[in-house]
């Protein structure tokens, strides 16, 4: 059975499949789906996501997409592999999933946005908009401000344990630690140890070797 | 133990709780949050959710923010209570895990931008923006599209039986059903079936009484 991923090794939600998969020491097939040759918007990419959105993922007969629900999928199905990504108390998997949420719709919508900004233009000839980018910087720090508070009683976001959470804010913020806005994840001092935790990890290290094969900008 | 649910009954987020407590026939304390009042973003409130969102949610000493988190909370641990929310084998949790993503960040997007347009600001006499409407309603259709095809192979979003995924769907739907874009789902006919029975489940038909009490306009 071979593991298949499907999508562009920059994409930060590709990013968050791959890292988990280093995690769980498990091998896989990359299948590359140019987005700029427009192959997310046709087939035969559009029947493994009718969004036309990378990643999509297949384990045998089993299709998914969406990273966070591949991520998931992963840590339970291969929980004896690798890192143990997701608690198995009940309570600690409530108290995961809010900041997976948290992640999903507090980080995301400014991290993402920011690093559009700041890196994905540029890399496409496109100019960076100032205004915006510090609309979304000022998002991002009131997110950070939470976080520091967070990271005072717990090593990880979900708690002691680095798990799921953890991990799918590592891309982004692999990113924007290349850009002048890492000074927003060091003026805080336990973010700045979060960060330099999950961004240091022996399987972050390897998708880092996996960026660079590909021509991506690393920090 | 009780459980306690902290927001206004009128947010489709706070609907997705109270609708899942209702599926789960679970008795529930109801704290309201005046968020016109500003209490969303003080003291008290802040301690149970930093980010000063409703709703917030209490089970003994286990406090949970973020509706999805605590809607899969309540499904896991009364498992055996009421409807069964979440299917038991773990590749039909891990379509179900799909399409809470696609509901989160591809139905959401849209239908909740458009009801705060046609809906919200209305009944807090601002002006809808009509152009935003028609683009958010552009957006609401692509969605469905996809649904529409999906709803062919099965009665629901993640298979036959009703998940937490056509729950999270409820609130918004319900309310957009009450305002001219209603056709967008009229339009299509495997669309228009599912909601016709999401709406009409004993559980949502509890949560119109109690939203009728609040003087919640109801479809």
């Amino acid at each position: 059975m071979v593991l298949k991923v499907y999508g562009m090794v920059m994409s930060p939600a590709v990013l968050k499949v791959i890292a988990c998969l280093k995690e769980k020491e498990l091998d896989y097939e990359f299948v590359v789906v140019d987005f700029q040759a427009g192959e997310l918007k046709k087939q035969p990419f559009l029947s493994l996501n009718p969004f036309g959105k990378m990643p999509a993922f297949q384990d045998g007969d089993l299709t998914l997409f969406e990273s966070r629900a591949i991520t998931q999928y992963i840590a339970h199905t291969y929980v004896d592999r690798g890192s143990q990504l997701v608690p198995r108390d009940h309570k600690e998997m409530a108290i995961m999933s809010v900041w997976m949420e948290v992640e999903a719709h507090e980080f995301d919508a400014a991290a993402n946005k920011l690093n559009y900004e700041v890196n994905v233009k540029p890399m496409f000839g496109m100019v960076t908009d100032d205004a915006a980018a510090a609309k979304h910087e000022e998002a991002l720090a009131k997110v950070l401000d939470v976080y520091e508070k967070r990271l005072q009683v717990s090593k990880c976001l979900a708690g002691d344990c680095f798990t799921l959470v953890d991990l799918h804010h590592t891309p982004l913020i692999h990113y924007l630690m290349a850009s002048k806005f890492k000074a927003l994840f060091e003026a805080r001092p336990h973010v700045d140890a979060w960060v330099r935790y999950i961004l240091t990890r022996p399987a972050w290290l390897k998708v880092q070797e996996l960026m660079k094969q590909n021509s991506i900008p690393a920090s």
